[in-house]
C-alpha cells in the first residue's frame, strides 16, 4: 500500500541531486500548488520527451526544424560556437558575452570509448563553414582532454576553410584565490596572460 | 519563441529550492531519461494533484477514505502522535521508534492569525480519544511558540479523558557541539535531563 505522496517523493527521487527528503518536501509543495501550476510541469516533462529533437543545423534540442537560436535571425552568422553538449548553449548563453550561433558535436572524442570523429557531428561543422560566411569558429568544448583532442581535430579539420579558429581561454576562476589554483590552471593563466591596456 | 526545454526548466523553478541551474539540470535529465520514467513523474504529479485527500480518521494525506497508516491493522492503537502537518508524519516515521497511529491538527493555534481551536482538528482529536483504547497521547508539535501554546491547549482539552498526555523532549541535537547549542536548548536540555542508568 503506497500513498500517492509516497508514489511521487519516490518518483521524484530518481531525479539527481534529488534526495529523499527533498523529494518529499517537493511532494507536499507540489501537493499545494494550484493545480494549473502542477499541470504544467507534468506537461512540459511529457512535451520534453515526446517533442524533443535535434536542430537540423545546430543540433541543438527542439521541438521544430530549427532551435530558438537558429531561427532568431538577430544572431550574428560570422562566428559560430562550438559545444560538446545541448546543455553547454545555456552556459555560454548566460555570459550575455557572445551574440553568435552554436554548432552542438554531441560528445567528444575519444577513441578508447570508440567515440570517433564519425560519431560526432564534425562533418556537419565542415559542411555548415563551407557554404556560410562564418569568419570565426570559436571552440568551447571542455578544458580537459578529450576536450582539447577535440578542439585539435577541429583546428585541422578547418584548416582547409580558411576561417579563423579560437579557443576559448584557460586561467583563474574569477573570484578565486591565487593560493587555491592548481599549477596547471596557473601556467596556462601565466601562458596566456595579455598585455594591460 | 521558447522551446520545451526551456520551458520545462521554467516549471521546474516554480519549485522550492530549485533554482535556475538546477532546474536546467534536471531539464536535461528528463529529457534522456527513458520515457517511461518521465511519464511516472508527470503521472504522478497529477495524481497528487487529482486524488489528494484527508484521512477520514486522522488527516493525513490519501488517495482513499482511510490513509495507509490507518488501515494499517498492525500499527498499535494504544497511543496516537499528534502533528501539525501532514508532512510531519513522515518526519516522525523516520525514527523508526514509533509504532502507533497519528492525528494531524492540519495547522497549529495562533489567535492573532485568527487560527483559533475550531480551525484544527482538535474536536476530532477528543471524539478519536473518548471512542477509543488510546491510552497515551504523544504531543509532536513545533518546538516554537504555537506549537507549544496547541501543546499546552490539547493538555487542558484531554484532561476529562483520563489519557496520558506527554510532550517529546526538548534537548541538545544529536551529533552537535554543545558549544554551539543556543542557552534556549541548552537550558531545556538541562531542564529535561534524566538519570544515567
Amino acid at each position: 500500500m503506497k500513498g500517492i505522496i509516497e508514489n511521487l517523493t519516490e518518483e521524484l527521487t530518481r531525479l539527481p541531486g534529488i534526495g529523499r527528503r527533498t523529494a518529499q518536501r517537493l511532494a507536499y509543495f507540489i501537493l499545494s500548488m494550484p493545480e494549473k501550476d502542477a499541470r504544467a510541469i507534468a506537461g512540459a516533462i511529457i512535451d520534453v520527451k515526446e517533442k524533443a529533437r535535434f536542430c537540423r543545423e545546430c543540433f541543438n534540442i527542439t521541438d521544430d526544424e530549427l532551435c530558438t537560436i537558429c531561427r532568431d535571425e538577430s544572431r550574428e552568422r560570422e562566428s559560430l560556437c562550438v559545444v560538446e553538449e545541448p546543455s553547454n548553449i545555456a552556459v555560454v548563453e548566460r555570459t550575455n558575452f557572445f551574440r553568435g550561433r552554436y554548432h552542438v558535436l554531441l560528445g567528444s572524442l575519444s577513441p578508447i570509448d570508440g567515440i570517433t570523429p564519425e560519431r560526432l557531428k564534425l562533418k556537419e561543422l565542415k559542411e555548415r563553414i563551407e557554404n556560410s560566411g562564418v569568419q570565426e569558429v570559436i571552440i568551447a568544448t571542455n578544458p580537459n582532454t578529450r576536450g582539447e583532442m577535440t578542439a585539435r581535430y577541429i583546428k585541422e579539420l578547418l584548416a582547409p576553410c580558411g576561417v579563423k579558429v579560437t579557443r576559448i581561454a584557460y586561467g583563474l576562476p574569477m573570484g578565486g584565490d591565487i593560493e587555491y589554483a592548481d599549477e596547471v590552471t596557473l601556467g596556462k593563466a601565466l601562458e596566456g596572460r595579455r598585455e594591460l591596456l
